[in-house]
């Protein structure tokens, strides 16, 4: 299956999780379209200043990978500054958040998979 | 957890699945950093003129999703030639490949997500 850029869904969300700003999330895909345990698989824009605060995550992985712009994430209580090709998880249990810190946009892909089969 | 780009196992894997040239597999998180079901997470980069053969998933999705250049994709029997921003996905018995014949280096990200929950 091939789907656009124009056909995939974006949503802008202010002060996700308590962060601040709007976080642009564009659902590349959504959980409707697989078959298998990815409940999110996104591609996020924050401006700067704008952050997703901590949040954690209970039976599911939440990855981060850095497309572009410098990434300020607080990842199990320590703090990273991380740049474009490096990537931050957490799984069960983990906590996280992410903030553009930068003067440019910070572009990353977002995919939550859950250890548990979806509900169908 | 953190991972830097300098830290990420680069594969460069000629004639992937009967494709031309090399096709160079960056895996983002390997299988056994993660506990749940996916089995590939990586950025792939193919030169001009490289290409990823067809081939065939069963029980597990396949996603690209473009990051630089143009693709040309091969899915499920159609040709489509795809763009930054856009994403070709195959689910259980589905088939695709996936060439560069453009004039610059095409990336994209592939995560393959099983049906199955891993062997451990």
């Amino acid at each position: 299956m091939i789907k656009r850029w124009s056909q995939i869904r974006r949503d802008p969300t202010p002060n996700a999780r308590g962060g601040e700003g709007v976080t642009v999330f564009d659902h590349i895909l959504e959980k409707s379209e697989l078959k298998t345990n990815c409940r999110m698989f996104t591609k996020i824009t924050l401006e700067p200043g704008a952050s997703i605060g901590h949040h954690g995550h209970t039976r599911e992985e939440d990855i981060y990978y850095i497309l572009s712009g410098i990434a300020t994430v607080y990842d199990n209580g320590e703090t990273h500054k991380i740049y474009p090709g490096d990537v931050a998880w957490v799984g069960d249990g983990g906590s996280h958040g992410i903030a553009n810190d930068g003067e440019v946009p910070l572009e990353f892909i977002s995919v939550i998979l859950t250890y548990d089969p979806p509900e169908r």
